[in-house]
């Protein structure tokens, strides 16, 4: 499928990667009551309990694993705490690493290991965010199969060559791809967004970096990153599939015995609030206006998680039937799509709100948004709309680790937010157990207009507010 | 990788998908020479003879199937004649039925057939460009997953339900994804080239449509075009893995048996070349403007493609030695990336050249690359650069055909665009036959530019010339 997937975070892509940015997911989590269809394969979702090992391997790096032998594959994510976070004074650095991974060992081109990984039926990628650096792996189980892909996994991941000539060309689609990106209103609302609200602190910046700082970039920059923070003891390795514990922990052995020990990278400074709300404005000459607001969040470990998911969800989540979507799209056609969201992460990660409207309408989008907000404030959400949203998510549940890869992408968020151990089993007994006076009062406490950045690119027209229609 | 994947069109790319807007590949193919990694698996490309089986299956498909044991897997594609070239008086209308195919059957919604196949550890997509849409799927062969895989599959792209509430969603998402889109300098251009260029003909609009057009749209269209494309007889079916020819039979009987019988979608009226040159300028409050020129090339079957391949790669292919490349990137800097590209369709498609660069460089841009155009026209490349071009065009022709999916699309290509049954074996031959007369001759006859279409999308600034740097 290859259109614009729009990111619209669910309950379900902020459980699995709390680094939602880069990972949203689309379309409706529904129950697995009238899937029928693998009736005889007995590959029915196994969900509670999740029987996850964990261990530590001798070069220092966490281990979790879920036996799944339903497909003879396996799955294996490796988590680098190395995300754009850690760009420092060189945005765009773990972007550009990420980039470069896979391009290129002592002996084989790009283009000879994805023919090498393919031909043996593997996959693999790399990719980064704000807060991770993931390395990934598909491959048979066959050991006549996984031997070699594996060899071939750990030489591409952990010896990697950066070659002037791959930087170039990566560093010169990166910067066409900039260039491209920064002539839309979106991109430019949400690069105002984060300076504004993060100010100095590491998710200031685009992941994708600035101009001049990819301009500066060398292939050396790249490597000391690498060297610095794909290491040993800055990552986390999680495998599912049709292997025993044995062999997992073999592979875990093998894989980060390759990579160098090195230190886990330092907490990551957090944010303060604002002191006061701000607006930014850019002329920008678009038929819409790109809206962005919003403050500061939560971290990912905090306990008001459950009771601000169901209070997002209902407020302005996935669904037609949330507030902010019913009043803006719904009942006055302001935008196509309006959805708030969380972000939680390492460090405090924002909440938000964003949406597209006609440049003349952008006023009084503004306002019924903060007039939807304070209500919900205010009244909160009915006990109905609240057993609703809990029963949807709920029931979805199931469906969100119905596969090896879905489970592969809440034990990385696990480990590397450090979730409880009994995360996956607790999370629907968690949501059931929301009570509204908590929705109410965990919003309350972390929706703050009076401290919000509000970023609106578009066309400034005479602000005739359109009168709401009924 | 996430990053912005740029449409360098090499010659590799427009071998396997003709059909190259959505299928361009990236980076440097070469030689297999240095290929040591998989030694011990007996997985080297088996380049020649490539022994295709065809046939015809009741229903009236055409098949063509390559058995590869070496992975113990299959990929199949349906291909059906039913692009956006398709959509007549509503554009978008293919590219909705691709979003929409794999939304849902008649017990299933889209959530839960993504679930059964990653569980059965395969994996499917849908997709579409100006002349084809695919189905596609990749399935483990033992029986123990891919007889009931193939049942899914065939029940979700033969039999799909295209309920409201699914089509509501996805229309929304294509059209906050149009809107989005159009706001790029970028996607200005390329809507305005194609719309020049082929006037009323069916390549004349954006495969993801209009506003209007996407608005209108109702489920019963999707269902209409469904009905009337997507039928045995205007399909191609390929396969390669590692099944036999009596299952790979068995396969595609079942497939097409649950087509509609139908009948082939009628040849594309074709384009006549402009009377004169045009030029397009939008006015677009960019820092780069964005250049998009060319004329008609050739359709995919016409005799000159070789030659033609071979005189683009080195005019303005992939590499950085192409004679564009040398004038307007390294010697000028004028446009970190400049492509000239064919993209040879079912009717005559378009040969083109793209970039961008600062506005107040765009009129020396637009007359260095008639300079390198007209230099090369006259010239034509020297003898070794010929060698050269086609040493590396048939050195990495084998890492082209080195895996199952790029066979897959490679046969895919041949079937569609009725190539001989020996193009894979005589590609590198065709290739070295080419000689400098012949590239000379066909470039001459085909890149004309007296008719071509000049679009520019961005700021109009003092025309101050710069003049070139030596």
């Amino acid at each position: 499928m290859k259109y614009f997937m729009i990111a619209i975070l669910t309950w379900a892509s902020l459980l699995s990667h709390a680094e939602g940015e880069h990972f949203a997911s689309v379309g409706p989590i529904t129950a697995l009551g009238q899937l029928e269809s693998s009736h005889n394969l007995n590959m029915r979702p196994h969900l509670r309990p999740f029987d996850i090992r964990r261990w530590q391997t001798k070069a220092g790096t966490s281990v979790m694993f879920v036996r799944a032998d339903d497909v003879p594959m396996l799955d294996m994510r490796v988590v680098f705490n190395a995300g754009a976070a850690r760009d420092a004074d060189q945005p765009g650095l773990a972007y550009t690493l990420s980039n470069m991974m896979f391009q290129g060992t002592e002996k084989q081109t790009a283009a000879e290991i994805a023919a090498t990984f393919e031909r043996m039926g593997a996959q693999f990628s790399s990719s980064s965010a704000r807060d991770m650096a993931l390395v990934e792996l598909r491959t048979l189980t066959d050991p006549q199969y996984m031997d070699a892909v594996l060899q071939e996994f750990t030489l591409a991941a952990t010896q990697p060559k950066f070659r002037e000539e791959d930087f170039q060309r990566v560093r010169n689609q990166e910067l066409v791809g900039l260039k491209q990106m920064l002539q839309s209103p979106g991109a430019q609302a949400t690069k105002l967004f984060w300076s504004t609200l993060y100010a100095h602190s590491p998710y200031a910046t685009l992941p994708q970096g600035d101009l001049p700082s990819l301009q500066q970039m060398k292939p050396a920059d790249i490597e000391a990153f690498f060297r610095r923070y794909y290491n040993a003891h800055n990552a986390i390795l999680v495998m599912v599939g049709a292997i025993d514990e044995a062999k997992a922990r073999s592979i875990s052995e093998t894989f980060t015995a390759s990579l160098p020990e090195g230190v886990a990278a330092p907490a990551l400074p957090d944010q303060l609030p604002l002191a006061k709300a701000e607006n930014v404005h850019l002329e920008f000459p678009s038929e819409q206006t790109h809206i962005l607001m919003g403050g500061l969040g939560i971290r990912r470990d905090n306990p008001d998680y459950y009771a601000l998911s169901v209070g997002n969800e209902i407020l302005g989540g996935g669904g037609f039937s949330s507030w902010l979507t019913r009043e803006i799209r719904v009942k006055r056609g302001y935008s196509y799509s309006v959805a708030s969201y969380f972000i939680p992460m390492q460090a405090t990660g924002p909440w938000m709100i964003s949406m597209q409207t006609r440049n003349d309408q952008t006023q009084a989008a503004l306002q019924v948004t903060h007039d939807v907000i304070d209500a919900f404030l205010k009244e909160g959400p009915t006990a109905a709309e609240l057993q609703e949203t809990k029963d949807q998510v709920v029931g979805g549940y199931p469906l969100s680790l119905a596969s090896n890869y879905s489970i592969l992408g809440n034990l990385a968020a696990m480990g590397f937010y450090h979730l409880p151990a009994d995360f996956l089993e607790h999370y629907p007994d968690a949501i059931e157990a929301v009570t509204l006076a908590q929705v109410k009062d965990a919003m309350k406490r972390h929706v703050r207009q009076d401290t919000w950045v509000t970023v609106t690119v578009g066309l400034t027209t005479a602000k005739h507010d359109t009168p709401p229609q009924p």
